[in-house]
């Protein structure tokens, strides 16, 4: 189904390559911006030019920033002793969004997951073996999710720490705030009935 | 839920300011660009500014197009004593995928409705009754949505044109190709009933 403008198409096809985008959502999203002044439809063009120009991965944890270190890494108040290894930038984003952590992150760009081809060495792995060996860390954080891909890479880092000494920690599993029970699946269910913990010590 | 990058930040607010584009959804089209090769990315963005530069309404028929015809009205081989008026771009591009028309079209950019402060003055009406003046035609279709604006504006264009020697026609309505008869509405049913065609009438 083709427009009676070729940059019209074109623009069409652009939109309709980005995920979960359709012909015909393509279709609406470019008529909007046609309907905007022209400097706007510029400033959303030169937008999307200047993140190929300027937002790159940070040096250390791998995050996407435009300096060579993260805000994060380049922050004085934040714990530079505890790294929390996350999957992906968005991962990042969930945890400082809970206002519960401060230290740094490492953020592997994706779980090991060989059905998708994706082994330890296209992820950010070594990197964090490297970081760890330097020395000067209290404590890595796995805060991979709890699924077989994100448990089969936090065990692969565990081993590749060897006996470094580091306190090695996870996420705790359990029922989630404002679960109801009886929806709760059996396993998550179980799992928080073995790791019950002192009334006293959850915290309010 | 700032990122750690100004630009991924605003490319971000760029994208959500799409109709239909969340927060989060806008993240994962921008995380998706930035995975791509540096050049791809300047040519999405190309594609963005070259809208806004070529892309423009057709002198006749207002419909998109690159040139100052549209590539329907600059034809030789379409019908151009038929003209087809419609609401907007995606109902030409529906129309035309029928195959079933061979006229022209107008297209009205939006429909007669008070309540979003859309009067006839904001369509394209004055031009379509100055086209059909001009004389020369042979049919005028209206081809809006059987809707209550589209019946307004449908009705208020017919008033218009007064009595210039011209056939008014409208899509003909009645039940849909496929659809069951016990779930469709009472309105569209009962006036298929009373508009029945003669049986060998019906195109096979």
């Amino acid at each position: 189904m083709n427009t009676t403008s070729v940059y019209l198409d074109r623009a069409v096809a652009q939109f309709a390559s980005l995920p979960g985008i359709g012909r015909k959502t393509a279709m609406r999203l470019v008529l909007n911006l046609l309907q905007r002044e022209r400097a706007d439809i510029d400033a959303f063009a030169a937008t999307i030019s200047s993140l190929a120009e300027n937002v790159r991965y940070c040096q250390l944890c791998h995050n996407l920033t435009d300096d060579a270190l993260c805000p994060i890494c380049a922050s004085h108040s934040r714990d530079h002793q505890t790294v929390c290894v996350v999957e992906n930038v968005q991962d990042v984003m969930a945890i400082e969004a809970t206002q519960q952590y401060s230290g740094v992150y490492h953020v592997l760009g994706g779980v090991i997951s060989p059905l998708d081809g994706i082994g330890p060495q296209n992820l950010e792995i070594d990197s964090l073996v490297a970081r760890v060996a330097e020395g000067g860390l209290k404590e890595l954080i796995l805060a991979l999710s709890p699924t077989m891909e994100g448990d089969t890479t936090a065990f692969y880092i565990y081993r590749r720490l060897g006996d470094v000494p580091i306190a090695v920690t996870t996420l705790a599993r359990g029922v989630a705030q404002n679960d109801q029970l009886q929806y709760t699946d059996e396993l998550t269910l179980g799992r928080s009935l073995v790791e019950r913990r002192p009334f006293n010590q959850h915290p309010a």
